[in-house]
């Protein structure tokens, strides 16, 4: 049951722009999909990240907490790791990476996933912070965020790689999270100037798209107004 | 195993525009994740519907063919039926059952299957015409289709509905195939006047988008240059 080239994902992006942001999925739920992924609470509460099966939000304030089963989210990825090896690294510029990547995943058209862990340089990362019913737009929540910056920190990127065709469902190209090794600086990667360390890789054949068709406001939701794909871009960029 | 709350797609219609048209799933795989489907063979090869677990394929010359195990598809689309009763119709004309449907289906935002068994009136179907390799673009294909007409006919309709962020990857709205009950009239629906029978839906929460990873023209293939929407659009419309 654990397949491995499947990339579970519960809601779409497209949910986040108009504030769509019920928690519609457990966190128990999430992890029968995998032991890995990325994701956001109810009201964009923080950033979160699985690895190895425990699921660690990055709070507005910063804080590092693992979340409890009950846990609901509107929007999140899991999948079940098995990645291959790809390359070792040092000192490698963001962009560099980012063109090496693309050169040997060798399709920009198939889902998949990469992990580096290393020591990160001049890394900035940020994390949403929760509204509450009348959630706030996408944008309006985009203003709100905190930043947050290391010059040096250990740790673990996990990022998804979407194709184009997908945007708006996904986030076309990479959508990266961070946690650190002293699990106490993480969030979503904003930027970051170089990195050593080693970068794993892992193809999926299949999305397993999940929309919360029981939720009455995503059910009611006229998308065709929404700004969806300059939205995304501008918040998640 | 058989879950009717998914609806499995191999291949995204943007591939079919600039005529990746390699036949990357077999038949036999196809009938793993459904009995009823829509799709279309290698090289634009004819309209594919699947009822009752038996594929039928309708070929540019308007024959009907049951075709085997091992015929293969670059896009199409399963799911184990698993219908609910909508309503009756009599005489109804295309653009009012259309708007009863959206009504009764009550959410745009979700992938769902109509079924319709009736009498349908002046019903016009088109076949695609089988290209070889370097296959044809989808714009140059649909000049050489077939089409099909008849005043009465009773048989079979199988639709299925995306929503609008899934455009692209899906046809969003409605995708569909027809057949009749004496096997020998059938296609993608273009057009109907009107229809007498029965109407079932069937809604699903998810969907497994597969994607023909291994395929080299679509691993390889640039899709940023093509215009995807508005050949789709005009092909599919």
């Amino acid at each position: 049951m654990k397949n491995s080239n499947v990339l579970y994902q519960h809601g779409t992006l497209a949910l986040l722009v108009p504030g769509l942001l019920d928690g519609t999925l457990t966190m128990k739920e999430l992890l029968e999909h995998g032991d890995t992924g990325i994701g956001t609470g109810e009201g964009l509460d923080g950033e979160l990240i699985i690895l190895d099966g425990v699921p660690y939000q990055v709070d507005s304030a910063g804080n590092v907490n693992i979340v409890d089963d009950s846990f609901t989210l509107p929007f999140a990825n899991s999948h079940f790791a098995a990645y291959n090896e790809m390359m070792d690294v040092e000192d490698i510029k963001r962009d560099e990476l980012q063109e090496l990547i693309d050169k040997k995943a060798a399709s920009a058209n198939t889902f998949y996933s990469v992990v580096i862990k290393g020591t990160f340089k001049n890394i900035k990362t940020r994390a949403v912070k929760k509204s509450s019913k009348p959630y706030d737009t996408l944008a309006k929540t985009a203003e709100a965020q905190s930043i947050f910056e290391r010059d040096t920190v250990e740790g673990t990127l996990l990022s998804y790689y979407s194709p184009q065709v997908f945007d708006g469902a996904a986030v076309a190209g990479f959508h990266s999270h961070f946690m650190s090794d002293a699990h106490d600086f993480g969030g979503h990667i904003l930027d970051f100037e170089s990195v050593s360390g080693n970068v794993v890789f892992q193809c999926f054949d299949s999305l397993l798209q999940h929309l919360p068709i029981d939720n009455p406001a995503y059910k009611h939701h006229d998308f065709s107004s929404d700004d969806i794909l300059g939205s995304i871009h501008k918040a998640e960029g």
